[in-house]
């Protein structure tokens, strides 16, 4: 017989972990606007501008990313050399945040790209090469930043765009969670690796639109593959679809026989106070970063939340696509966090 | 004791596989340049024309791609709903060939950006996912495409700028694997992640020397993690590195007590004749992909190679910081395909 360290049922999508990997420490860095918003306490640090102190925008993100993994390995003692391998993406074109925060980490390092729902994909090749046996230690992390964001997928900041009611504030943060083979916290137990699902959306003004069947069509699979009661997790949260996705997705959990509320939310209503004129709410890789590593992992670790499906969701929006006409594909990946 | 599946000792880079996973089958596809060079008859399909019917290169890209995957399959008698994972990369921003791939593919999908060290990085997780029993047959797949990359990070095609000497061409192609945890065929027998080393260079158009110091770095600590002599591959091929960075790894090589010919090749080197007008050789994701599943597995299935060592190598160039100042980070992955 292979010896096999994961599951995964023939026909089905989700690996149950036979040796759930340890998120043992992590950390998250956000905005100026992510730290007045209604979780603002719960970061470890709250930038005070922008650029802090860098040339450029893109390279505070970079700096911002790499901050985030040496400080998720500093609250266990450790250093950047201490790990074994980073999985980092970002929203930049080459993943140019993850790059540079890199080779300022020197640690081996794969390149991950998945529009919003990074966090998730990195912490799900995180848990399987983990409990693959191929590493003890890794650092699982994403990042994005609202004005490298915007100039590189809408327009240039300076012009001042009115965004439509549609849109979304592509939030400014990193997360990095050290995940380990051996220790104590919360584990990764599951995880459902999201399939591109398109009913043809067009606006990129609206990429909780383009995102929420994906959402959906994960978390049934999840569910389903697992056989779970539809109550079984404390909260199922989505990455970034923001109020319009999230509707979305909640009526189309309510038609696959799955009770969205109170079980229901997303990072990117949480993320921001409705007076913070981010129109549909937050998004960009940094939402479910920080909203993991923030306040959703300190629930955890009080007890407060002790089975938590994160469903990272990803908007494949391309400008050059767009503007020949295609429209956004959505992803949404699924990793189950449970406590104990 | 933790069931493991795979092995890496503590403080090396290398992962020696437990259940090598088997390549089972391959396909590759390229442009009618890349047909009309040294291993023109080693490739599955050449197409006439850049387009291949599409109404954009971008449309063309995205569809060679699928292609490739659907072919790779095929030869095993499969269909792409028999694949449980497709990991797939471009430099395209935002994998947008990819993207669009894995929609019409409908398979579960992880996008990766390694720039073009691509189809090395999937072809490593993807053997870690197979040897950590996670799945029984998954696709790793990587492309390119000459005049989609050439616009996005560089000039406007029409604008027809003179390359310089030391610029190379991108490739036109895609190449796809299907690896299994059971079958018979070459199999991923270790895997080297790489670490982003820069050196400084700033030349957009001297990729090969960005690329030099990792690959250069990655090989060596590969040979150094196993204790292989020098000569333990029938050959070490880098992905792309062109004549210039071709010559700069060789000579680190021997400065490391490597010994580089005849062991050592360059995918971009090997592409094109120097007749083709190509300047200082082949780049892209799409020419490591399309030299390996094309006539590199070919030698491998004949028995004129035994043991391969492919080292994919990616300049992480992103134009928006080479404006602002930067310089390219390179990384370069190995993976040893050997034979029996």
């Amino acid at each position: 017989m292979v010896v096999t360290a994961g599951e995964k049922k023939k026909g089905l999508q989700t690996v149950v972990f036979t040796n759930p990997p340890i998120l043992t420490s992590w950390a998250s860095i956000v905005g100026p606007k992510e730290g007045e918003g209604p979780w603002g306490n719960s970061f470890d640090r709250v930038l005070s501008d922008y650029l802090t102190g860098e040339a450029s925008w893109e390279k505070a993100e970079n700096k911002m990313l790499q901050e985030a993994v040496e400080l998720a390995l500093s609250k266990n003692n450790l250093l950047a050399k201490d790990a074994e391998l980073l999985l980092a993406g970002d929203l930049l074109n080459q993943l140019a945040s993850s790059n540079f925060a890199a080779r300022q980490l020197k640690t081996p390092f794969l390149g991950l790209y998945g529009a919003c729902s990074t966090m998730a994909e990195s912490l799900i090749i995180g848990a399987m090469l983990l409990d693959g046996g191929f590493f003890r230690r890794l650092v699982a992390a994403a990042c994005s930043h609202h004005y490298t964001a915007e100039r590189q997928f809408r327009f240039p900041t300076e012009q001042g765009v009115q965004p439509s009611p549609s849109s979304q504030w592509t939030a400014t943060g990193a997360g990095a969670v050290v995940l380990e083979a051996q220790g104590s916290g919360p584990r990764i137990t599951a995880a459902t690796i999201g399939k591109v699902v398109d009913l043809g959306q067009t606006d990129s003004s609206n990429m909780g639109s383009a995102m929420a069947p994906a959402a959906a069509d994960t978390i049934k699979m999840h569910i389903a593959d697992l056989n779970y009661p539809s109550d079984y997790y404390d909260l199922i949260v989505t990455g970034d679809l923001g109020i319009i996705g999230m509707a979305l997705t909640g009526q189309l959990m309510v038609k696959d026989g799955l009770v969205p509320a109170p079980y229901y939310s997303d990072c990117g209503v949480l993320l921001y106070d409705e007076q913070q004129g981010v129109n549909a709410g937050g998004s960009g890789c940094g939402c479910s970063a920080v909203m993991l590593c923030g306040p959703l992992l300190a629930k955890i670790q009080s007890g407060e939340i002790n089975k938590l499906l994160l469903v990272g969701t990803g908007a494949l929006m391309s400008p050059t696509t767009s503007f020949q006409g295609e429209s956004i594909p959505g992803i949404a990946h699924a990793v189950a966090i449970e406590m104990g």
